[in-house]
């Protein structure tokens, strides 16, 4: 959706409707109206919609319609506001995210691109922005702050702060996303430092992302105009971190939950500077669960008022955006609407957006929208030819450092193990039960840089993996990241990525067993919502039932965060085995 | 004051001062630091201030300081904003009201240069914006909505939307100022309707100002983009402009009084949505019971928390206009404080703003400041030769409309009376006791407009003017409004405020008797308040005991207003005797 310049022409027809001497296109009538300001809800209201905003809400209004829906005591709510999403996470392009959320009541996101800006740079946020513009919910942006996340790996781009000049000043741009490199911002990283000045000076937000940081460094890093966080979990950090000014985003989403803690510091004093946020938002959990309507479901059931909740899903991030015409149902407002069956539960039975029923039953109504072609975000997998030699591994003493994985946890452990090698110092999967081969390959220009490791964990106990399993979600960079119980079937694997141009595979005897094409820079797809979660479900079942991955492994999730060289212990990048608590790269063989 | 870029340098400077690695300029130790966002009060705080910004605020800081001083358990709190001030009605330049408002804690105003703007025009409201940015404290504008007010009368300039344009885009500039038209937003005005186009694409706010506008009317005004009203009094009128999205400011000024009504209205539900405003201050009321400390003193009088009304004049208000470094003591904040000696009488003992102590006992610190002599908006009384025939009124008939005054209201009567004439038909008031002379003589262009009545109720029954009075603060074109009751010491009043060129003068015997000369466009001096509060005062004593006005009427106030042809029921403009309740011109003589 794109704000389009208000004319003489349309305040005149608002002026009309509103007053009765022109009927508006449509009444909602018999609405249990929320009206977020006053903090009420009225029953037997109308609702008066033209031209996409609405013209008047209320008992007694002298507004007629043209066509008038009666919504049977149904709540009409303004939609809702995801206050930080990464659109990425959901495998999905804007347009097809869009779809996903919309019937669940989100009319509004505010997203970060961070995850394809790491793979194309201005040229993927810039083709996030177009396609938000084709997109049937509104989509509001903040920059990356850290692109990479780090010098230890290649990425696609690199973001300056001079690369974000122009970006800065648009007017979608509302400000710089989450800013994660806390410790580079105490060290006056002087890059980082420019993205702060460049956002202030531009009147625009930046937008926090400080687990544990507390006193003095919470107030540097708020002195530097950090405005929200959706990291806190706990009464001290949400009371520390609104006293700096700091807006909270109570976040609760497929990676992270944390509503049933942060509820329980919500006062009537404080409420005002709550927000909801999923920060990623899966289509399988989505359709599960829901969405932003879910996180109310969540927030209300550990004991917000309902209507409290209703005011962080909307205009209160509506207010600390600056959307001005979004979060309320009020003369003016934009007429996104979401219409719930109740307050305790938030199941959504319609969704309106700009005066327009777009879903039903959370179903979209509206037809599936045509895929445009985008070249410049397709190809995205650009490697060095391979051989079999390529996945070569050797350790000259006999010993070698190992990822040891745990379930249910991203943190690993830096394993020192004594590992069988071959004559030539090789070691290979089969002659040592319960090791797999790692590998990280550099996608972005075809460098050829490559990093080698083994890891523990990742295959059942007394099973076998008996293939290969390959992703081009690899946070942050998104090289490809492959692991294989034997080099075949990995060689396979990254052909097989080449071929679909990113995604996901599974191989087995050099064929593929399952796979998820994400041709959107290796990351998202504009296939349907439904389908891609689907092939998403069927290659995580088949990744655990015949690959053997121990529950509490994620098959995309474990592996996606394996080149992540800021999660304790020891990681790999396209660059080689990284040890995190020492904070540099290391040698496979420990001596 | 004017907010300068911020550099990158000055970020690390913060860096730095919050954790202690560098010391900060100043310690307040010993504070109770209000925390408007978590709405507590901490007792022994520090509050670290260096290059004019908070760097930390709190009990354990890290942060260290230069100089250390020990506040001894005041209240510290963050700067006063008043949401919306017309500066000209204190008969001071910005730098002078500056100088009258921040020893009472207001540090930030948002005005509308309404009457400048009526005389001389965008050039009136250019020269405001430049002596804003010479001023002490913040200073923001909204751009006047109704330049002239009314068709009915000689203006100084007219503004139309087109005008307003270059302005609109001025980063000090926050939108457009009380859109008092609500009749013409209604009709559809074009231009109102092309200002209001233009403030809401340029992404900034329309104050509102709509006394007794209800239901439908105020939905169509709200539909138009208007976000606030100083205008509501009660709890009726507050729900209604709540639930439409607009900002309630409530009022505590020289001209009107809303709090002991509004007060009533707050609700922890709504009060994040109130505002705190004065709308006029006058030097002598300012320097009786304060400035926005006298409105919230009023307002936790009236009941309301007293944290809660504290965020009405910080924090509310510059979330609503947008003002991202104010309203706050935290980190990175504007160093703009007032520490107070308590929480009810809120009597202010020091003023900080930008780190620097400007007042303290309610007395400036800083130098009286160079006057700079500004001829853009000196010698506007611009008149045409007058001679004493110009004064002559007459009526065939031997009756005349009268305005008819009532003491303590600005409302009055439109008399039909049988009045005295000479034989040449001529009005003279020595064969008329009670009545005088009224005249209004355009002063803007010297286009030798000019209209006469008669008054009623301007002077003590019985007694004698004996003289004249002349203002050039006559709403809302400003031109020369005089009474008298001979024509000698009438034009003798019109050629003294010319040689002042402005102001306000008593005449007696051809002489003069008392004079205020406002050199700003007639409106303002650069005189320091205290002093121009005394002449003010020396005025009004001499009209009321020795020109015979009586009590209730105000010499300067009544005045000014005779020519408001909005006011019932009858009025005199430049341009003659105007019938508010037929809005039309008319003759004096009835027949």
């Amino acid at each position: 959706m794109t704000d389009s310049a208000i004319s003489v022409t349309a305040l005149k027809r608002r002026i009309d409707c509103a007053l009765g001497r022109t009927p508006c296109e449509l009444c909602l009538h018999n609405a249990r109206w929320v009206d977020v300001f006053n903090g009420k809800i009225i029953e037997k209201a109308d609702i008066f919609i033209d031209a996409g905003k609405i013209v008047d809400a209320g008992r007694h209004c002298k507004a007629r319609a043209l066509e008038t829906i009666d919504v049977e005591g149904s709540l009409v709510a303004p939609g809702l506001i995801d206050a930080h999403v990464h659109i990425e996470s959901s495998m999905l392009s804007p347009v097809q995210f869009a779809r996903l959320v919309a019937p669940y009541g989100t009319t509004t996101i505010i997203t970060d691109p961070h995850e394809i800006a790491n793979v194309l740079g201005i040229s993927g946020i810039r083709y996030m922005m177009r396609e938000a513009k084709r997109s049937e919910i509104t989509i509001r942006f903040m920059l990356p702050s850290c692109v990479p996340s780090t010098p230890y790996e290649t990425s696609g781009a690199t973001l300056k702060a001079q690369d974000l000049v122009d970006l800065m000043h648009e007017p979608e741009v509302l400000g710089l996303a989450e800013l994660m490199n806390v410790p580079g911002l105490l060290a006056k990283d002087e890059d980082l430092l420019e993205k702060v000045a460049l956002t202030l000076n531009a009147g625009k937000l930046i937008d926090g992302h400080s687990p544990l940081t507390t006193g003095a460094e919470l107030s540097a890093y708020a002195a530097c105009g950090v405005t929200s966080d959706h990291e806190a979990s706990t009464f001290k950090e949400t009371e520390d971190r609104l006293a700096r000014g700091m807006k909270m985003f109570m976040r609760e989403g497929s990676a992270a939950q944390n509503v049933d803690a942060l509820s329980q510091t919500v006062t009537p004093l404080n409420s005002r500077f709550f927000s909801l946020c999923t920060d990623d938002a899966s289509p399988d959990d989505v359709f599960a669960n829901g969405h932003v309507n879910y996180v109310l479901k969540r927030a209300v059931s550990r004991g917000i008022d309902p209507i409290e909740a209703l005011r962080m899903a909307t205009i209160n991030t509506a207010l600390h955006f600056g959307l001005k015409s979004k979060g309320a149902v009020a003369p003016g407002y934009d007429a996104d609407l979401v219409i719930f069956e109740d307050l305790e539960h938030f199941k959504v039975k319609e969704v309106w957006i700009a005066g327009r029923r777009v879903a039903q039953n959370q179903r979209m109504l509206t037809p599936e929208p045509v895929t445009v072609a985008d070249e410049t975000v397709k190809g995205c997998v650009k490697i060095k030819p391979l051989s079999l030699e390529s996945f070569k591994l050797t350790s000259r003493s006999g010993k070698a450092r190992v990822i040891g994985l745990h379930a249910g946890d991203l943190i690993n452990d830096h394993l020192l193990l004594e590992v069988n090698t071959r004559p030539d110092g090789s070691i290979d999967c089969d002659i040592n039960p319960g090791l797999l081969k790692l590998a990280v390959i550099e996608r972005h220009h075809a460098t050829g840089r490559m990093g080698l490791a083994l890891l523990k964990g990742f295959v059942a106990e007394g099973k076998e993996l008996n293939g290969a399993i390959a992703s081009t979600i690899a946070h942050d960079s998104h090289n490809i990241v492959i692991v294989g119980d034997n080099d075949e079937d990995m060689l396979a694997a990254a052909q097989a990525i080449e071929a679909m141009q990113g995604g996901l595979v599974l191989i087995r005897s050099g064929k593929v067993f399952q796979s998820l094409p994400l041709e959107i820079a290796g990351l998202m797809t504009d296939r349907p919502a439904q389908e891609t979660a689907g092939k998403k479900r069927a290659l995580i079942e088949a990744a655990h039932r015949d690959f053997h991955i121990p529950e509490g492994i994620h098959p995309i999730m474990t592996l996606g965060f394996l080149p992540l060289a800021v999660i304790p212990h020891l990681r790999l990048t396209d660059l080689g085995l990284f040890d995190v608590d020492r904070f540099c790269h290391v040698n496979i063989d420990p001596e």
